[in-house]
């Protein structure tokens, strides 16, 4: 006998009416290579974008000569141009080690604590339930800001910031849309704005070859179209999107 | 090509044979919720009916002018009405932070304390494999509970309590029963105890406003009825239910 | 509406052709039980074979007399005779302690000591993402495997050992073999290598009781079947075969 | 050359002008050892005084056969009554494992918080830099209090409740005072309070042996006479007491 | 009896021939303080002087409407004009969360980096062995500090960066000069730099009001006074000076 | 006014009683540089001897060409002949990594089960309380035993053996020697046994270049003189030996 699968009765939260996204990622081109073209459209309709990153991303770059605080230098750089194109508000960075050791608990706190301050209506950040998803910065980061968009109105919780939390009055948190999902349920349709994506993701000199660059920008592409596919569209990013309320007790 | 999905082959233990059952829960209402109608059919069944709870449960009280300890005596009493309707023997509490840090080996050796001491056949706990669970409460207590229920014989293995060590001869401990998971193989008619599952979450007034418990209750009514259907039955609380060798290597 | 799963768009790397393989397993058999019949095959067709094993397994042991060191004494000289079956080239053994406390970060450090060291084209390892396992050990073991296979050539990542990074240069790591998976993609035809594989699982006597040793082979052959009839086959193992880069953001 | 010692040149806080005490204790019974004498003399003075017991220290209970959950509530009572002889006012319990594994920086912010919620004029606790104090827990209890003294008034720095930091105002924390000191600059007369001190010191049946504690009597007695005799006194408990800025960089 | 106290019996390198310090502090200002005058006059005499930060330092910033970022940026400013003082040829900024957590291991792994790469004949840091100190940042600062100057001629023992490593030839690490020491051994009369210890002070704005700096520096020449006038001087920092070889076993 | 200082008011116990020694030190060769003198002399006269070494001792090994594991062999072959001069009955290697991470209270767990299982009168190891040591191995090493040491006969404390908790009987645990001590109060004549301790430190040879080797020995052979003269002896260890209580409130 096969299993049944339950699935959640709560109605999934509408995208496109989001007003404030705090996007956030492990490196400092996860959110523009998972959900760039989502996020440049829903600027373009009138949302305030902030992007979150959570560590320094200083392991993958490729210039060995260059110092971390060069190397960190180049990065921001590198961040802000691909910013200015999707149209990112503010760039926060907290500056964790890539591929390091941090905490989960200081991170959330953190997450929280930006959660307060913006008051944000939608969440980006990576699935963490990803099957062979094996970067410990992805997991830890996904799994920090689902908690943290599920608690975020628990007073008695504290944030890294006494200061925030003294003036926090609990607010709305509609969804939290997931990118790199392998069960996306809201496909958003990227034609008019991939250009953008992919001008973005060039940006990200300091970690790709040439090479890889075009075959990276490739293997979007072709999962972006064959997702798109299946959902009668061109051109499509997969999202999965959920009522904070969900990411609890299957609801 | 679609990949097979390889399945266990080892039968699922029947739980209606269960005679003591210890459930082991993150918050003081998760057994009620998960599991309520089966525990209290299988107390009337004349199971003996045990409860653990993981955390102190502090942070969802809503009454901000309540002190830790008093709100702490506040959800001891709700949870002893609400034990008394299920039909629980006896409340045993943890204490450690809710949604805080604690140590997964510490959890561990004291699980394995208390099924060493109270020789269980079954174990009631949350499925942590549930995807889309971001609260690490419940990934920490299932997976903590999955491992003791699998290694609980190996008596090289300490548990937080030299003493129950030193009187403890391995026991058949049948079973595991998750509740809140997505993939359940054991359909539970609870036609006969929802009433009784609903008095004992009505208990639990301190961490939900009374309309937030009006819509708890209906989702849970509304996700065991379709459950049921499925089963063609009328009222279902879905559990996974395994034997502890199977939560290993995929046996 | 049903979601689509989004599935790779990358080719699966050819496991027939592995000329050098480490074959890192959480406790002294897990090898043997879960690839010894595709590791017992490669050797045949000329494959190098190292074993890893990340933890002192001494938790099973079932002479309770026998003190830690005779005891660790057993089992090495037991996977010695066991790894002569197979044909292993060397056996080597971080001592972690069994079913307990270690730290991922050191591990994957040593973890990628060993790649960088030996440069080999596959790593075999359990799936750390297989719902239902619970043992701590084997998640940690396939977790950190995973990650040292996709960060293996980042220069700046170091590993326990500066003796190692100073002579190494990036090398081609092919692919990554999961055991233990529910959903393999290469199904190996073990029918020729078989015998050979419970010959080596009959060597570890220390923590198989006789029958319980019987009904694992059982167990073991009667999945193997059952799999293999799924593939047109008679006797299988299934592996869950990736490109390294395939681990990471679902590509 | 004999090297110089160099000394604090800021003024000892005068302890017998404290009005509001919060005693941090590792253990139940520490206040009463260390300073009992010194506690009823300030209260019989006018000071209000709090207890809060950082451990729940189970692990010296003698009688086996109790559970914890009764050891518990025999050490509370015990600890109640013997607070009635001092004339403490609440007794807080934080709970963490006796002996065992807790977070220097949870406890520290638990800390920070009852020090902004009570605004205590003066801190006692063990002196943690005792030479051949061997106890995790007063070597954590000592060094937590003394940062959080340290740090109580810097409002970037949050407590382990956001309620309490929303509302605190910083206040004047004139002194802390250390007992287990080798080194102590403030010998105070227990000639008027030792009987009490003796009295409560009696109620804590649960740890000891009826001639371990006519022991540990005999040998507080001796070293209060000791230490007296070169202060020109009769019976006195020496503390080592110093201004919170006196506990960063040897000022 | 008195018990004697056996001393080392290596002798005390010169600091006065120091070329190269590496100077590691826990906040911006410590070296500052608490060796600035020593500094400016190795400087004089024609030393190459870094400075390493380990942590942010954001807990003491007064001004409470400054963001992380912003805060920052005034932190670095300030430092940079004292150091230009001082004479501080570069300024290394670990990052780590002030008063917050942090590895150990990934500290002295980074204080090893360093530690390879500029090869300093001298190391200045903080006594962490200074009784009564109570800011874990001190405390861990130090102990990182000694503990690599200890063991960074150990090739088998990774630092944080393996490039570092691969192109590192033990070298000729001479002392380590501890200041905020109880028990200096070395005296260095700063009569004629103190000035310029007093201007570099004067930088730090963002963390003391005008009357605690006024209070700070008085409080300084105080304890320089008084200690120089132990030592035959008018004004000297008091320092602990010794051979790496000499923080192992107490030779 | 000078702070006096208090001392224990316990009398010292007499070392030269003791029958059997656990004498536990981080690295392979600590015991016998700190304390061979007399631990060769107390197995003249008679008393059964014990060596526990915490970690594997790795770092310090010289011939970078050689495997860990067969530097492990060397350290060990070292070891055995050294024992064979001084009198060892049994090495017991728990293999922690050397000037590595490991947990405490893993390390305490495993000492409680060989003080209870080989129930020794007298424990040997570094004073962790010496200023100016850096290893954090010697540190954590004294630390754990001397905690051990005193909690060894709280039933309720786990052992990391069952087995060995099973069978415990509270034993009389005499004294701690600390050895690598400022402060020692018990002189041990050693002109008999020096030669002995010699040969056995010039087993050592993986880790001392041999003018190293030379070094270390003249420089133990002057401070064993010139703390003997202050003892009117010729050749002397100092020790510091307390009873177990002592190690705890300063008794």
């Amino acid at each position: 006998m096969e299993a049944a699968v339950i699935e959640s009765i709560i109605p999934t939260p509408d995208l496109m009416n989001a007003r404030r996204i705090l996007a956030i990622q492990p490196h400092y081109d996860d959110n523009d290579i998972g959900a760039g073209g989502t996020l440049a459209l829903l600027h373009e309709l009138g949302a305030e974008i902030h992007y979150l990153t959570v560590t320094d991303d200083l392991m993958g770059v490729l210039d060995a000569s260059l110092s971390p605080v060069k190397a960190k230098k180049v990065l921001e750089a590198e961040q802000d141009r691909a910013g200015a194109v999707i149209g990112v508000s503010s760039q926060i960075r907290l500056g964790y080690p890539d591929a390091g050791r941090y905490d989960y608990f200081e991170l959330r706190a953190n997450l929280l604590k930006y959660m307060r301050l913006l008051k944000p209506d939608f969440i980006f950040t990576p699935d963490p339930w990803l099957a062979y998803e094996s970067h410990r910065d992805h997991i830890q980061c996904g799994l920090a800001a689902a908690s943290a968009a599920n608690l975020v109105s628990l007073l008695r919780l504290p944030s890294s910031d006494p200061e925030v939390d003294r003036n926090y009055q609990p607010h709305d948190l509609t969804g939290v849309a997931f990118y790199y999902s392998a069960t996306p349920n809201t496909p958003v349709d990227i034609s008019g704005t991939n250009e953008k994506k992919i001008q973005a993701i060039r940006c990200y000199e300091a970690q790709f070859m040439r090479e890889d660059m075009e075959m990276l920008l490739q293997v979007l592409t072709r999962k972006e179209s064959q997702y798109a596919q299946s959902q009668g569209m061109e051109l499509a990013e997969g999202l999965k999107v959920m009522a904070p309320m969900q990411l609890h007790c299957g609801l």
